[in-house]
């Protein structure tokens, strides 16, 4: 595998926990582990059902479209709730997807909490997401793709820590834009 | 020098021109040309007269500001014709400031064009900003620093094109928020 190969990495800007509004989300198109190539940028809703279409639109819309060879997601839901059915979104963009976790999630008590809210079709995006993989001190998970080449872009573009660069400058980003300062280092 | 110097690099993000209202402004802060360590912003007035002020105050609310070596300005104007005092923006900062300038401007036009708008405070801004220098492909003006110092920087921190990365990001960043997608490569 080429050491420069594109990849797409997507976080969401920090928001007030049960906030109402848009949410900006980011995108950051990355040569491997080395450099940024672009910025896209969309809004959805907090706590609210968007987000599969709006990545679709944005991803789509990107000028890079046709040589990204990955998308990385960090987590599987943005804007709160927001929860993305990556199967949709590998389907209709034709890019493989990884969502990276960073702290092994507590999937019994997520899963109770979006029953409560009366979301289970939340619920149902979560564990038609399929597997959650650990990876050295991360999880993964994914689609459109083997592990085995999960695991072979996963070392080319986590270059300075343990997720891919591609997430680590879109959380940086975002935060500065939303907050007026980064909290620094991912 | 070392490699691994902290810079500021400021742009603005596309806006229309005469508009109205406020244009958003990025500061990228990387480590010499290699890497971003984190994004600070601010908004300015389209056409006003608030960046220094608004600048000085970003800057030195950012707490990466002691270890800052040096502020790049990716020409002397934010938001259109909103000039930068920049002996005034590295006196309160305390920081040399490096304008880079990548076409030779045509001043004489630039001045006729602001004192037809009766914005003679702003030619004085610009005089007052000192000489442009021509380094390689580019120009500079510079404050606070030495002309081998400032080259010294440039060499450092010039490493994909013949401007400072921290410029490049913050171009590629606040063009992919304000307009959806960068235009790639600055």
């Amino acid at each position: 595998m080429k050491k420069e190969i594109r990849v797409m990495g997507i976080d969401d800007a920090p928001h007030k926990f049960k906030g109402k509004g848009n949410v900006l989300v980011l995108g950051s198109i990355f040569r491997g582990g080395s450099f940024l190539d672009g910025i896209v940028s969309t809004k959805i809703s907090i706590d609210g059902n968007n987000s599969t279409s709006k990545l679709i639109e944005m991803i789509n819309n990107c000028k890079f479209k046709s040589q990204l060879q990955c998308i990385f997601l960090d987590g599987i839901a943005l804007g709160g709730f927001n929860v993305i059915d990556i199967k949709e979104l590998s389907k209709k963009t034709k890019i493989p997807v990884i969502v990276i976790i960073r702290k092994k999630p507590n999937l019994t008590n997520i899963k109770r909490i979006l029953t409560r809210l009366n979301k289970k079709n939340k619920v149902k995006l979560i564990e038609k997401a399929g597997s959650i993989i650990p990876i050295g001190k991360i999880y993964i998970q994914l689609t459109g793709l083997s592990l085995e080449k999960a695991k072979d872009i996963l070392k080319i573009t986590c270059t300075r820590s343990n997720i891919p660069e591609a997430i680590r400058y879109s959380h940086i980003i975002a935060g500065g834009i939303a907050t007026g300062e980064s909290k620094g280092k991912a």
